[in-house]
């Protein structure tokens, strides 16, 4: 009987990994990113902040983007620590960026001239999950990019490791720890 | 000797409240904030998002800021619960609005015309402390703005609850949470 419940306890455990790092088969279900096998991890949205940006593709996009870090790339970015360890999982949260009235009157009143702008709503979610071994090819990264909870095509995921090629020297990504 | 152990336990388990509700006694020490004698809290950097914004005034401000609350804040934003409880605090983040040369070199060669807005330095940090009882004169909110870890002076923290009191249909918050 007690075998059972250490089984059972280390497959739960097992669990919370296994289901943001479904196989990289290629075959990947219609909830995992294509070429890496990527799940939405859970509880992602309450992972601690690395830093916020503010994103404009000429009049096609104006985002707001905020950054989280599970906890061990969190511990990493304290550290300033690269490469980041295997395990570490970075969330980017991307939404469109408005022009609040009803903040801007407000804030105004006593600044005048100001503007404030918040979030509109979701545009897209991305992770980046390092496994050296298994994402060997790709710097030790892999690459999901989820609208509405559906993950984006193979074309879109193609493009995710060159972009980031160039942040080779900081371990494939850009964001700073805002301090 | 256990009683000993047992007072130390209690003293330690305090300190971590004590020490950002120091009393609103008018002669807060050089850390609390005027009026309200609030401190840091300890760790604030690392509680839950609650949204990103973008603030401009004129050509005198530029700022990207996050606010962050600790659990018995976020709790009542996922319930979009409000008044908040007692206990509840949120952090606003605010830092300078600078152009990234480098990351906007990068993504304009994907995207051309993107423009890539960073975190330059750290402006100012400010809290909300949530206690009826308390701050009862003010919405049962208490304020307190930082810059460099040092409060502002009393004429600023005056301006905290009048600035707030538009929104005293969401208990004087702003800010809605970013699903």
């Amino acid at each position: 009987m007690k075998w059972i419940v250490v089984v059972l306890i280390a497959v739960i455990a097992l669990a919370g990994v296994v289901t943001y790092m479904a196989p990289a088969s290629g075959q990947a279900d219609g909830d995992a990113s294509p070429i890496y096998g990527i799940t939405i991890p859970p509880g992602y949205r309450d992972w601690k902040l690395i830093a916020v940006k503010h994103l404009t593709i000429g009049n096609k996009a104006d985002q707001l983007r905020a950054q989280l870090g599970n906890d061990i790339a969190i511990k990493a970015f304290k550290e300033a620590k690269v490469p980041f360890p295997d395990g570490s999982i970075i969330a980017a949260l991307h939404w469109t960026r408005v022009l609040s009235d009803n903040d801007t009157k407000v804030i105004a009143g006593q600044f005048p001239g100001a503007q404030s702008f918040v979030i509109g709503s979701a545009v897209n979610v991305q992770f980046m999950v390092k496994d050296s071994k298994k994402y060997a090819s790709t710097g030790g990264w892999g690459f999901a990019d989820f609208a509405n909870g559906k993950p984006g095509d193979r074309k879109l995921h193609e493009t995710c490791f060159p972009c980031h090629a160039p942040a080779a020297d900081h371990d494939f990504f850009f964001t700073h720890y805002a301090a």
